[in-house]
């Protein structure tokens, strides 16, 4: 089996390249050749596996085309332009997350219409395809109704995904993937930054900063978990996920609250005390919009799994990307 | 006040620039002039109204350019390919449907980032951004999951209009009508014709196949209310409308033996006579998978005004289409 990763570079890209390279297979089929793609060319794993790294901008004419010429029979689409970055770049993300997008789909669809080429593709969506309001937890058959550009060429790629998979072009799963809580690495300017920030840092001796109330409830899974639900995805049976292609994944649902209890029982009273509540009204407003909690029925019945305590997740970053723990 | 109708050419776009052209106002505003748009140049409608009729493809290069170079103040697109030929003609769908509609989009965009040019924009969708399973009634704020191409590109569409309105580029409303009965004309291919052609037919004295049973329940409206509910979404106050743009129109919710029973009320059972039951399993596979009733409550809110039964929808017919009737 060939496999193509697009976004490669990125955190979750990285650590989905890196499991595919140590465990050799996936759904029980080898994997001879992986090509890792991203505006940057990524670092290939060490190992066994045939990695071929590129620095590609899918944007541009003809390098989907390059691509998919290799016939890759998996293809993990994780390639976008950022909640914030397309927000202020309209034509930028409209062209990143929406157009490359189409033009990967076109492509698979010209091949297809060549040769009966038919890949499975698992594209990483994202919760901001819900807008408020928004009941609590979220069913599976929740309007997509965005209020962010990022969230409507999301959904419209959903949408896409449905359209192509329905007439047998390509085999297409899209994954509306958590808050990814711990990230690695240091405070950045996400809005969701401080869900990891406030636990990261109190874990390595820093202070850290709370803009929002205790009472702020929030999905959440680990790095992990999300490497996991793309691993899963790449094989599941296609009959059994039906006409709507996009599932939204499992996670934790957990307020702020809960986070600095599951904190203080892993790191005590002393890591707790290092997170200072400076109320920030611009960020409260962002996530006050955003869903609370899920009720991911159907990937429950698929078989993702999620972590089931922010413990969980406070262990899982411990061992995998804390500094001193096992690395990627 | 300038006025744009975006395939002027259908029933419903000719009806609507005729009522416009008698009316000579909209929203208390006069009309001074009127460009009518569709493959084949539109008729004039006879009046005092300046009515500029075009033969404009809206796929061609520059073609939405120049109808956006004279500053419509209001713009109707109902320039569409329909459901069946989209799920044909796969390229001719997304190319009429969604990309000279994103393209309108566009050229709008720039205007306005020019000049600050933001017209109102009453978008037709469809029922088709809906699919199996549904709930009877579909609530306001049922999920988008379209099963065809038609469909997708209305759902794509309705998400653009949200985020071009959101970010101020135009001030968008779309309006997913029901389908229309009575139409004028004869019996046509489209699987929803027999809704139509039941009534319609035996009114004339002629004979009409009924291809579903009696219990088939759909939703419904007059050619007259759609043209109305254009005209009430154009006078819209834009706040009241909130950021989800698309709007799901009144109708009537009748099963086809409901339908029967106005016509004989209406016309006697000699005119229920003439119906013939010839049951057509890929006609009744389609139905089944279309929404049977909505509860249409932001419509109601908003003011928008349908038919109350199956026997208004036959006066409207009787006054203003049959032969003999009134006429546009």
């Amino acid at each position: 089996m060939r496999v193509l990763i697009l976004g490669a570079g990125g955190m979750i890209g990285l650590k989905l390249a890196h499991r595919l390279v140590a465990e050799g297979q996936l759904a029980g089929q080898t994997i001879e050749e992986m090509d890792l793609v991203d505006l940057v060319a990524p670092s290939a794993p060490s190992g066994e596996m045939r990695c071929h790294c590129h620095a590609v901008d899918i944007t541009k004419d003809g390098a989907i085309d390059n691509l998919i010429a290799k016939r890759p029979n998996l293809i993990f689409h994780l390639a976008a332009m950022v909640s914030g970055a397309a927000e202020q770049d309209f034509d930028g993300g409209y062209r990143v997350n929406l157009d490359a997008s189409r033009e990967l789909f076109e492509v698979i669809r010209h091949a297809h219409e060549l040769d009966g080429y038919t890949p499975r593709l698992v594209f990483a969506s994202s919760l901001a395809v819900y807008g408020a309001p928004l009941p609590d937890p979220v069913p599976d058959d929740q309007l997509r109704a965005p209020q962010t550009s990022y969230g409507t060429q999301k959904a419209i790629v959903e949408l896409l995904l449905d359209d192509y998979t329905r007439r047998g072009f390509l085999d297409g799963i899209g994954l509306r993937l958590p808050t990814i809580v711990i990230r690695p690495g240091g405070p950045n300017a996400a809005a969701s930054g401080f869900f990891s920030g406030i636990l990261r840092e109190p874990l390595a001796g820093l202070p850290s900063r709370l803009p929002v109330s205790h009472s702020v409830k929030h999905w959440l899974a680990s790095p992990r978990a999300a490497v996991g639900f793309l691993i899963h995805a790449a094989g599941l049976d296609k009959e059994a996920v039906g006409p709507r292609r996009t599932i939204t994944m499992p996670g934790v649902a957990t307020t702020v609250g809960g986070q600095i209890e599951a904190l203080e029982r892993v790191a005590g009273p002393e890591a707790t005390a290092l997170i200072e509540h400076v109320p920030d009204p611009s960020i409260a407003e962002i996530i006050d919009a955003w869903p609370r909690a899920f009720k991911a029925e159907r990937a429950a019945a698929l078989g993702f799994r999620a972590e089931s305590s922010v413990d969980d997740l406070i262990t899982v970053y411990l061992e995998e990307d804390a500094p001193g723990g096992v690395g990627l």
